[in-house]
């Protein structure tokens, strides 16, 4: 692999996620703080309008505009589609020579702690989950199989990096602890492109813990459409803990328990994520995988 | 006083605090678990609009709108303004000879567990507040010096009854534990009146501790009005607890403590609530009270 070029760090791709709005403001006050020797750093506000007004969006989920033929197509319109496109142009690095690296900051209401969804498989990311979860054993690894034709999400514009999520936080709320967690983590992920970069990163041949989502679970709900239960107080702030057959994960409005039916056990995460409920989502299902590596 | 005609369970006040608007739901589907035999009770969507987009507000904020000098202005005619109108005209009992009880239903992002505002100190809240506190020990009373001329709030259009504030929950997010504990509360205060009206309510002599909002504090800002800082991690989530001079309040994005250079001891609540960014409120001091009543 080419040294890589150009870190995107990414905040305000959501206009009510605080953190990585906050933080690429204090770093474009202060670039310094990501400057290194080997490569340039960008921080970019994904969505401006949508932060002004402190909403996800205006038009349409930005994050949901990165699927190739929506970015060849020249009829879609929306503010979002034109950022999507904007940035796609600007940082992707498919279909060119020049390797860069995305970071997408992201928060949730779910109890997520601090989460990074690789963008690829590709061994520089594995090695770089590794080096991670080194540094902070709590931080958890995710695996969203797409491949970057079909992905609708902005990291899917680099096969390098990923999304980091933090939570729980509400939307429209900075949370001090995770906003200098989240800043800890950018920080590492920079000096590990930097020893890339210059030969000397050091490989990790401990074996990682990846959560794959495999199914998107939805609210129970009427013909009309409205939900009829919600999420269960013994899942509710339980993300990446085990569901086991017969556990409870919804509670209907006259307290009924809705259990869980399947056969094998899951790891649920986005639990109760407020940006999902239009989206049919109340939680997404996982399995976890122990990969050994560089071995 | 005379007996109470009428509740009114608001919900939906603002359209992205989902406890209330679906409590309103419930209640509609099934009229019998709010009915009782010695007054009419009624469950309101106060802001349909805004329920419906997912929003606090439309135009301005609801429960800003019912000063007297503004219900009697007609130029006002935000969907807002037009609202607070039509829900004074039906519901208030102030200049009125029928006495109606409001319960104002709202959740925050602020750590405040369940929280009553009495809409005024008549004789009759203190002693529901005593009968609620001897229930729900955990739940906390709170004063806010207002008339009900110059209140903005739609708990102003009533002497009787108040608000109930329960968090942390995020906005666009049910949580199943306090919409169930709200539903609990909503049930105790029914029956309560139910025996005020029959003559047999138990005069409780208990002291109560009620917490008196005494001043709001605002985020530091720089000139353009930007927040130079987050809620210190060690004050997020403390609603209700003792602050003392030279605990810290804030951390500016750099990381340094901004402490509090008060006097006094004081309780604040509301602390990184996500809707009060845009009204210069970090969090609100309050005076803690014992009051000995109906000795």
């Amino acid at each position: 692999m080419n040294q890589v070029k150009r870190v995107v760090i990414v905040g305000g791709t959501h206009g009510n996620e605080l953190t990585g709005i906050y933080l690429v403001q204090k770093f474009d006050r202060a670039p310094e703080l990501i400057a290194r020797s080997t490569f340039e750093t960008i921080a970019l506000l994904a969505n401006p309008k949508a932060c002004e007004i402190g909403r996800r969006y205006v038009d349409i989920d930005l994050n949901r505009c990165f699927r190739q033929q929506d970015l060849d197509n020249p009829h879609l319109a929306s503010y979002e589609a034109q950022r999507a496109k904007e940035i796609y142009r600007s940082f992707s690095s498919i279909n060119t020579q020049q390797q860069n690296l995305i970071i997408d900051l992201h928060s949730t209401t779910s109890n997520m702690g601090l989460t990074f969804i690789l963008a690829s498989h590709h061994p520089f990311n594995l090695q770089l989950a590794a080096h991670l979860t080194s540094v902070y054993p709590h931080l958890k690894l995710l695996a969203s199989p797409t491949n970057h034709q079909d992905s609708p999400l902005l990291r899917s514009i680099s096969e390098l990096g990923g999304t980091l999520e933090v939570g729980a936080v509400p939307q429209g709320v900075l949370d001090a602890s995770l906003f200098q967690q989240t800043e800890q983590v950018i920080r590492t992920i920079l000096d590990c492109v930097e020893t890339y970069n210059q030969g000397t990163m050091p490989v990790a041949t401990n074996p990682l813990t990846i959560y794959h989502s495999i199914r998107a679970i939805d609210y129970p709900r009427n013909e009309n459409g409205e939900i009829e239960a919600m999420i269960h107080p013994q899942l509710q702030y339980k993300d990446y803990e085990a569901l086991n057959p017969g556990d409870p994960m919804f509670l209907t409005f006259d307290g009924e328990s809705v259990l869980y039916e399947g056969t094998a056990t899951v790891y649920p995460i986005f639990i109760n994520e407020a940006a999902y409920y239009e989206k049919g989502m109340a939680m997404c299902f996982t399995q976890k995988q122990i990969v050994s590596h560089g071995s």
